[in-house]
């Protein structure tokens, strides 16, 4: 059925292909494309885009000698599916299918498993660096999204790679997106290359004339440094000493392919900019790129959403997700208390911030992929009398941990974290997990770590965060409030670092908090049918911890257990044992939490169950030390 | 004597000095200042260049509602004199005396506490946002060096201030230098903008010749967008959505003050660019401007170091330098494994480098103030085939933690870290106290934490390092070697994860690596005279921890002190708290650290007194806890 795309198994495959079939080729991927995450789901939009460079790339290159670098990697589902990939489409994003980023434990092709914007310049300088240094000859090319281009590390690297002018490539892939509309003078000046006519009206005419005068031209070029912005639409580019080429269209693969062969036939340190549109060919994802970048499964005629299975199976209705519930208990204090700005990284809508936009224009602040200054401005703007929230998935606010310390903590000055997506992601896997976030933050002098169960508890914690002095952190995970705490939407009471026992019981405390307090509660179902009875503490705060029903536990129970959705490494249980040390409280204290390494895309259920912390597998490990117990003395 | 500058004790005293005099008032300032400077120490190199700027900004402005943001912050040294400072700086750097960098807590004219390089223009937008938020009118002005430039949080704030276009000032102090002479494209292109002379001369002819045309002048800078390129030498900043003023002699005080009042007055967000030399007007300061980057005290006359009193005095001759042990065991294992490379981040002189660069500079890469490329570019070049080493100081690594975890340990690719500064680093304080790496570090899958006691460990843990397939951290405090282990310059043998015991004793025993070895060694000696004796195991690694050597502790002494130069959460004692836990391994284990708060400027000595880790301090915590410890019985 499919003509051409049937017969490409590999980057050899595709070479086969005459240059002019590449457009049948190109549109047969489309649609391949779109019919395939439309039952699977994926990032649809960004490979849409980049689809026409994807194919043009692997006509040109000799991969996986020659070296492709993705930036992010959600733009490269066709370089999977011509690298041999294409029957595994229908596992994409699944557990113990293919990943929906690169991985270079998936295939040779994938250099290096991505997923935080930014990265494959900087890559891309240390493989041509390597490669000079070994003294072999392979092209290296960085694929980045201009809204990657805003990160500091992207620049860092330009920097670098301006200075040392090795052999390589960086495909300015420009859509004017990052995942939302692109912010920053950045986008604005790419903008401007793009549109303004005068650029390239200057450039095409002066061109014209010149020719004409062979010698003045090479005078120009040789001698007139300030002519060669007539010239060149790149400046910025070429000022930092790259090349520049473009802007060319992006979606025109011929083109491309022989664009792409001049400029990597130079050797010399080069800036391709092509121009792209997210979700080209689709146009349910070109509608809307922000809200179709990362599609659930949907009907190709339609672009309607479709329900998965399970929930027509009977499936249990939750509730509002945690996202939700952090926008709309913001929206309440916000209204109320005029000093609070919000601030996003690139993802309004990831962070549900895009609805205090609409509200709050003027105290909203969309700062591009730039978690480092995302959290230096918020000191700035708390040390101007604001107070600042920002909302920051736990991964990506791992690039801001010096900000933090060095530029809020140390200065004494408040801060509101919105950690949203920590915990287990599911579908994006490795990269976007966030679980190092408790042992990362928890050193930061003076900072609070909470992480709510419900919207009762998100409320309080947030207005509590918008009193502290310091930094205050809320984390919560993908996914919705569990279905027994869905009606919990007024504000609750408690204080910093106090929880609250949610079920009694004299064998062994589970002490739990933000997501786990679920988990818990139906571990203490299944070990009251093995007439063991537990007490379930809902912590509330895994800094600072509360002692006094972390000594009740201890004195009441045999035991306690620490459950967390973190790594083990510097995580609520580790905090649990450093305050039993400080206080020199004696017990029995066991933590179950993430093993401490990097963990695969799938389903949350499907990994709690594997890494033990499903509700059947807690009880499991509560039944086996009570039994050893007699035994083993731990810390009693 | 000094005709001017007794008589200002505040900016308001500066502003009454006419303007004229004003470089009669930067003698005199220089002269104060290098005899100040050459009493205490201190960074003199960089005041020295930005002295007129100083004065000149307190001139113009009405700090403190105008807010001055400085980047890093050593080159504020004429803002401390000005602002009320002037009689304290005898007390520089010293314990309770005033810091060496700007703090609010010190005065009301510092707004940040500073030293890492490149936040001021990510505070100085932060300010103008929360000013306009709040309707009023202050001026922001932040100070940055072309040093700060190459880092990445310096573009993020430079892309959101274009977009934002605030009414703010950045002025960029451009002498070629961030510490050492400054690497990257954007140092070249700064370079370039200065030097040459097409650009201004071009500007210039067209300039007067445009006089003649007032109607096609007013047409070209209104339509010819391209045409601005001749005018401007400072198109980069222009492209990112800035005014771009400059170059302008940065020692012409007068010049200055003019310049200054007629870029604020346009209400703009601007960038003015001013030419210094760092260390003017002090010969020795300015021929060797990374070395005099900063001081120890000197002869005002022949530039000669001051030897410290206290060494004539008899104190304890020292071991060499950690720097030096550092650079010695690398030079040996790069001469004989090839594929060693080494990357800094603009310390080439800092971590000892330079010494590399000299041998091998194929190999050596420094990448300028971008520590979290750094760490990325490391990855690509292990990636490549190489084994790099990034000697970066422990509080710098702060920015890489991302780059850590998501570029290197995420990619199964090996690193070693050497962590220079981690401890306490005197007279630097809170900004360059290396005191989180265990906890940052330590949840990183994999990553191994070591710290040399001496030469010979030193080499082992470097030999084993580039043999570990993943992160491997060795962490070295400023300072030397003691001399009890000056003479251990052989390679040892052990493994990773393997301490040793250095003394035996049955009471008590003190788990040590690094620079508490020789603390818990003088306790030892101090416990002795009490009749207690004391186990001293050098433990060598915070993670993988030696357990055979814990659990030997446990079972063979009433309980164990584990002893670390890092604070309490999340560090070495941290660590093996989890080691019991997870071992289930019952037992006493205490743990002496440093709190958990910001340390000020101070010697190491006197601060391991206040906090806890002197060797007496140590004692009579041991001493006190095996008196309580018949009626507390902690985990045993």
């Amino acid at each position: 059925m499919l003509k051409w795309v049937d017969k490409i198994n590999s980057p050899a495959d595709l070479k086969k292909v005459p240059l002019t079939k590449l457009p049948e080729v190109a549109d047969e991927y489309r649609r391949f494309l779109i019919e395939s995450v439309a039952k699977t789901g994926g990032h649809l939009g960004a490979s849409l885009g980049a689809l026409e460079l994807n194919i043009a790339l692997h006509y040109v290159l000799d991969s996986p000698k020659d070296k492709i670098c993705w930036d992010v990697g959600h733009q490269a589902y066709i370089h999977k599916i011509i690298t041999g990939r294409r029957d595994r489409m229908t596992t994409l994003r699944q557990h113990d299918g293919i990943s929906g980023f690169p991985s270079p434990f998936e295939n040779p092709h994938d250099h290096f498993i991505v997923g935080h914007a930014g990265t494959a310049i900087s890559q891309a300088v240390g493989l041509a660096a390597a490669r000079d240094l070994k003294k072999e000859t392979e092209k290296v090319v960085a694929v980045v999204g201009d809204g990657a281009m805003t990160a500091g590390l992207s620049y860092e690297a330009l920097n670098n790679a301006g200075h040392l002018k090795k052999d390589m490539l960086i495909v300015l892939n420009d859509n004017e997106m990052s995942i939302a509309k692109n912010v920053g003078a950045i986008s604005k000046y790419l903008n401007k290359v793009l549109t303004n006519p005068i650029y390239n009206r200057i450039r095409s005419e002066v061109e014209k004339q010149l020719e004409h005068f062979p010698r003045l031209r090479k005078f120009a070029a040789n001698n007139l440094e300030g002519m060669k912005h007539l010239f060149v639409p790149g400046i910025l580019f070429e000022e930092l000493g790259f090349r520049y080429f473009g802007p060319v269209d992006g979606h025109d693969v011929v083109q491309l392919v022989k664009t792409l062969r001049q400029v990597l036939s130079l050797g010399d340190c080069s800036l391709l900019h092509i121009v792209t549109e997210k979700g080209k060919g689709c146009k349910f994802a070109a509608n809307d790129a922000e809200k179709l970048h990362g599609v659930t499964p949907f009907n190709v005629q339609t672009g309607e959403k479709i329900a998965p299975a399970a929930t027509s199976a009977g499936k249990k209705v939750k509730g509002k997700a945690y996202t939700k519930v952090f926008v709309e208990e913001l929206l309440k204090l916000a209204r109320r208390q005029k000093e609070i700005v919000a601030i996003t990284a690139a993802m309004p809508t990831g962070t549900g911030l895009s609805e205090f936009e609409k509200e709050f224009p003027d105290r909203f602040f969309d700062v591009g992929i730039a978690e480092q200054h995302a959290i230096t401005f918020a000191g700035a703007l708390a040390k101007g009398g604001l107070k600042p929230v920002c909302a920051v998935y736990s991964t990506f606010l791992q690039r801001s941990m010096d900000n933090l310390l060095h530029d809020v903590a140390l200065q004494r000055l408040p801060a509101v974290l919105a950690l949203d997506r920590a915990g287990l992601v599911g579908a994006d896997g490795a990269t976007h997990n966030g679980v190092f976030d408790i042992s990362y933050l928890g050193h930061i002098p003076h900072a609070v770590i909470g992480a709510p169960k419900d919207q009762a508890e998100m409320g309080r914690m947030l207005e509590l965060g918008f009193k502290y002095p310091h930094i205050f952190a809320v984390r919560y995970p993908r996914g919705e409030v569990p279905i027994r705490f869905a009606e919990r939407t007024g504000i609750d009471t408690f204080e910093i670092g106090q929880g609250e026992i949610l079920r009694e019981g004299q064998d062994v405390s589970l002490l739990c908090l933000g997501s786990t307090v679920e988990l818990a509660l139906q571990a203490a179902d299944i070990l009251k049918e093995q007439q063991v009875a537990a007490r379930v503490v809902n912590m509330r705060f895994a800094r600072p911890v509360d002692g006094k029903l972390i000594e009740d536990s201890l004195a009441k129970t045999k035991c306690i257990f620490t459950i967390e959705e973190h790594v083990l490494t510097g995580g609520f249980g580790s905090k649990v044992l450093e305050w039993a040390e400080e206080n020199n409280i004696a017990g029995t204290i066991r933590r179950i939490a993430l093993p401490d390494e990097f963990i695969e895309h799938g389903s949350r259920d499907i990994l709690f169950d594997r890494f033990g912390l499903s509700p059947e597998k807690i009880a499991q490990r509560v039944l086996t030390q009570l039994r050893d117990n007699s035994s083993v003395s731990l810390f009693s």
